[in-house]
């Protein structure tokens, strides 16, 4: 089944609302930037590449309606655009490289008709969806050559088709393994609080025939030590100078599960993940998220007492120790990260 | 606040119904093993310390009514009972040592009138219930000696006041050093599927005037990455020879991030928890229970495809090897547990 998480249709932004699986498959479309803001912030968006899709295009709904006809108005308009939608969520790099890609884009065409400013923005929103898709295809061919048929992998969050434009970057791995004709199978962390493990990963690999187990996270143990587990592989949200890699919270969990039990934990990424200039993960910002995601179920019942304490960051760090490679479009990145990223993404 | 987990009132067992928290304190009163069975089953009532007295109690329910004369038409009938309720749940030890205590009161008094014999059944069951009021206090004050004030501890699911009869294992320890005068916090890991955590240990920590934050199982790691928690502490369904214990899915993980961390980790649980029979966490059953605890939130909503598979085990060992120490009613015992959980529990 083809799936396509994020489209520019019709001059507006097509996205899967992805609140609304497993239950529902709907689209929406989106021409205004602060209903995208909002697409990001309630998480009918989510997935560090898809954010950076997203976030380039919708800093063009907020400059595609400028009827002015200078750069230095036109500029200033730009530049609210781009702050607006950088305060919808901290923590994924890729949001933010998105922005500054497109706000670069106008810059270098700055002498163009104002039309030919936006044009130069809106190409190059879909030009990174375009190489995201391309990315994702090589993070695939990488990684599949670390899987051996009849493998089992154990992987967070979502990380997938709907993660990204419309392949994967950790699932992505596993998609390209079956065309391999190598049979993967994959147990799904539920990945409380927000469930993305069983309300997207679940889904869509089912959808896309791969045989998947749903785990609560605290079995993520368990399963390392009975020996049902041959790789780790997540996603990322940033991943500093060194290697320490950002993704959803209980990824640090898995790592050294995984480090204890001497199964290899991979992460999954592409470029735009890397944030080469933070030297480490302390350096990065975790978004705390509201309580009501782990004292409510689905922000419906309470599962707690009212007046419950919660502490609910989104993410946690890995440090790079923790991790056997990082897949990446460039390759497969090991260790020591700090000189082989710098050596992997070095101008060419 | 006073609160009493299990009790014997106008010749019935009343229990907390613990499915009904933390929104309501509800007491149910039953006099037919039948309820009881249900009772264990859908987890009214649960924790290994509660589930011994219980089980004991559940006995003599079904053994109460009893009219015939002799004592082999007396024991066919114990012997159903206890199989019966043995039925209801496979893993804590304390289930089965309740069953047997009460079994061997019967035989001791198998020379009496058969009411003379069931109020030796009784009367045992009441033995347990005092016997575990008193354990967990000793268990409170061994541990308390490991808590320095200002310190904060890690817990998951319910070893509290709701596990035992009324003081709680791994929170009796805590309740025991805020007694000393000792300021500890303490964070509850929600503990999915079934949100022990959240339901139970923060409402009772609540009550009992200890500050408690819930997080996410996913939580852990980072937390103690930060260096936010002194001592992880929790109760145990079944403890082998050599000290691997079995305790809710979940714990496992935290031993491993503990260890990873140089953290602490401690069990704590009364003698009969002890499975001196068992020489490892290896032959000890674990209970694997329905998908739906995973893929519906709170067996109502569905998280998940509904045709998802789910792997859904209620318990993890523990190795011994990750555990700093065992924190029992005889005082706690150090590595290497082989030869000092025998030294601790031999006959004196």
């Amino acid at each position: 089944m083809n799936i396509r998480t994020i489209d520019w249709k019709n001059n507006k932004v097509r996205l899967i609302d992805q609140t609304k699986l497993p239950h529902k498959l709907i689209y929406i479309d989106i021409d205004k930037i602060e209903d995208l803001w909002k697409a990001i912030k309630t998480m009918q968006v989510r997935g560090a590449p898809a954010l950076g899709a997203s976030a380039a295009l919708g800093v063009y709904l907020g400059i595609k309606d400028y009827s002015g006809g200078n750069w230095k108005g036109f500029e200033a308009v730009l530049k609210k655009a781009a702050v607006y939608i950088a305060s919808s969520r901290p923590t994924a790099r890729n949001l933010f490289w998105g922005i500054e890609r497109v706000c670069l884009a106008a810059r270098n065409n700055k002498h163009e008709p104002i039309t030919g400013i936006k044009q130069a923005i809106l190409l190059e929103g879909r030009k990174i969806m375009q190489e995201d898709m391309a990315a994702c295809r090589l993070i695939g061919a990488f990684g599949a050559r670390l899987l051996k048929d009849g493998d089992t992998v154990l992987t967070i969050c979502n990380a997938g088709i709907l993660a990204t434009i419309d392949y994967g970057t950790a699932l992505g791995v596993i998609y390209t393994a079956k065309k391999q004709g190598k049979k993967i199978k994959v147990y799904s962390s539920e990945t409380r609080p927000l469930l993305q493990g069983s309300r997207l990963t679940t889904w869509e690999l089912d959808k896309q025939g791969i045989s998947v187990t749903m785990i609560a996270d605290n079995t993520a143990g368990k399963l390392l030590s009975d020996g049902q587990i041959d790789m780790v592989i997540t996603g990322a949200d940033r991943i500093a100078g060194n290697g320490d890699s950002v993704n959803k919270i209980g990824t640090l969990n898995l790592a050294i599960l995984a480090r204890y039990h001497k199964i290899p934990f991979y992460i999954a990424a592409p470029q735009s993940t890397f944030d080469l200039k933070i030297k480490s993960g302390q350096g990065i910002k975790i978004e705390i998220r509201a309580a009501c995601e782990v004292s409510k179920i689905l922000l419906k019942k309470d599962v707690a007492p009212v007046r419950a304490k919660v502490f609910n960051p989104a993410f946690d760090v890995t440090p790079h120790q923790l991790i056997s490679g990082i897949i990446s479009d460039k390759g497969i990145i090991s260790p020591p990260y700090f000189k082989n990223i710098k050596q992997t993404f070095k101008e060419r």
